[in-house]
């Protein structure tokens, strides 16, 4: 039975096994540093639909069905599918996820979603709610852009601060660990976080808005478990992008946790932020979701990493809480997995 | 340790206990015939604040912190608060709980986030995640039409099938069921729904878009079980309203199910639709929150009730599919409550 360790953290002793995973994304995506790893690469922002919010349902579904494919599962085989976008409503996950048949659990999490989404799929396993349960979550540049800024017609000029939405999904297929594989990457801890508002306004700084909650989560880990940075291959942290990466080892190093060695982020590594033109990095749901389902997953079976901490971040504003004055909560969900 | 029975249902073994809840209203709602059930009333739309969104998260807030207060306890003694709502990104909930210092899960499931969110409740307790946990959501009248709809100020006439967003939050703290009560409400059963399509598109008729995913769910549980409605004091639904709940019940029929005895909604008892001109009924993840923490604990506890099935039915639509042609998906969360 699962154990609480600490304040927040959540010891699964089942340790839910990655059954199947993949990602689909746009044509950026596929021009940067991870372009091999992607299962699905769509050149047309439309995915050939009318809109670029039917276009993300499309990215979702596609993502969801080929996870289950090469689980080598049926949908029927999944008991539950969490699930969340970026667009209002989370349209991107109802319309993308309707005709898969799944009893669907919607979340919203901002750009933690992934985070959040895996680590119930894995606490439903654990729980024996599910013999099998899948995480799936999505955004797209161009929906995003239009709904939280500025449609692109307008051509607005973006600051040196502002993250680059990733068009793009990603989809995790989770199960029992029936013969204890250590083999296969498997969920360990879960830590979910508290909301923290450091009174960031700036729209076009959302790694600043996130870091603080991002520095509260991985502290909140290290301390419930008893574990250091050194601990782990990798500390992936959702998308933070260049500046809350940057204040996000500040923020730790101020209390002794040096993360330097081992920290990536997945809004850095999914673009050329040199070449590519994204300012501080990518972000969205999609940015944690296509990393995690491509080169991190990829990363595991290689033998390339067997620990890692997989902390999604999120800023919890909407545009309307903006217009009216108010600042930018945010909000970090933690992962352990280990193979 | 849990149980799945059936298809998509749960059984919760540990049963976990209701430990407080709370309801907060607005004027419209503290008219109607439960107006003596609610804890806290707020005669101005505003609540003190500069917008409706902001009216919301007070409301929110203080629903939560009412139902800790109630429960005897303190926000520390709270491991996990699942909560959403209807404004877009969830802005009610995160601007109303930032401050509660819980470990914060977002969720989106239209107007049946109540039952999702006390259903996560809990299975965190029943799965050894959370000694206690809580469930809070809200929607706003004003906030919501201009969101969905007009601003208030256009004064568009309603069709007479479309509901009346209530104005309201609900809040239930559940907890570990350590002396194996009997007396107190707790949560046996679970069944999460999947997204169901029906092909409605006229956003003025939400019940009509609802009823085939509370058809689904309902029989679902039913099966699952090898119970009857007969079983049951009540089966609650979310928001269905006039339409929805004759839709719902003749839906059922075909099958030789007959819930017309027991059947109730959220919608038609929060508001007296003949004097309120409510239309069809009332709406909103605050309806059935609203209701469920008043009229319905309260009859627990004077022994009115000792078992129900409340059915929690979101419309799963935004504004923009709406816009671009969709159809209206419907989606129900069930949990099974006795005493």
């Amino acid at each position: 039975m699962a154990k609480k360790i600490g304040v927040h953290t959540i010891e699964l002793e089942s340790c839910p096994v990655v059954l199947g995973y993949a990602s689909a994304v746009g044509k950026k995506e596929s021009e940067g540093p991870l372009h091999s790893y992607f299962d699905i690469i769509y050149p047309d922002p439309y995915v050939g639909e009318k809109s670029f919010e039917k276009a993300e349902s499309i990215m979702q579904k596609n993502a969801a069905n080929k996870a289950i494919e090469k689980a080598a599962l049926n949908t029927s085989d999944i008991n539950f599918v969490f699930a969340g976008d970026l667009l209002n409503q989370c349209a991107g996950s109802h319309y993308g996820l309707r005709d898969l048949n799944i009893a669907f659990i919607g979340l919203y999490g901002a750009c933690s979603t992934m985070a959040e989404a895996l680590a119930f799929a894995a606490l439903f396993v654990e729980g024996g709610f599910a013999s099998r349960s899948m995480a799936v979550t999505s955004s797209h540049f161009c929906a995003s852009e239009r709904q939280f800024r500025f449609p692109l017609e307008y051509g607005g000029q973006r600051a040196p601060t502002s993250q680059w939405t990733v068009t793009g999904a990603g989809a995790v297929v989770v199960g029992e660990n029936k013969n204890n594989e250590t083999n296969s990457p498997h969920i360990k801890r879960v830590t979910f976080g508290k909301i923290i508002d450091m009174g960031i306004t700036d729209i076009n700084n959302m790694g600043a808005a996130m870091a603080p909650s991002a520095y509260e989560t991985i502290k909140t880990f290290l301390k419930d478990t008893g574990t250091n940075p050194d601990d782990y291959d990798m500390i992936l942290t959702g998308d933070l992008g260049q500046v809350g990466s940057q204040l996000l080892i500040d923020l730790l190093q101020k209390d002794d946790i040096d993360i330097s060695k081992v920290h990536n982020d997945c809004g850095l590594m999914i673009y050329d932020i040199n070449k590519q033109d994204v300012h501080a990095g990518g972000s969205g749901c999609g940015c944690s979701a296509s990393v995690l389902c491509s080169v991190i997953m990829k990363r595991f079976s290689q033998g390339q990493l067997n620990k890692i901490l997989f902390a999604a971040t999120g800023a919890l504003m909407s545009p309307t809480t903006v217009q009216q004055g108010e600042s930018i909560p945010g909000i970090t969900h933690l992962i352990e997995i280990r193979k």
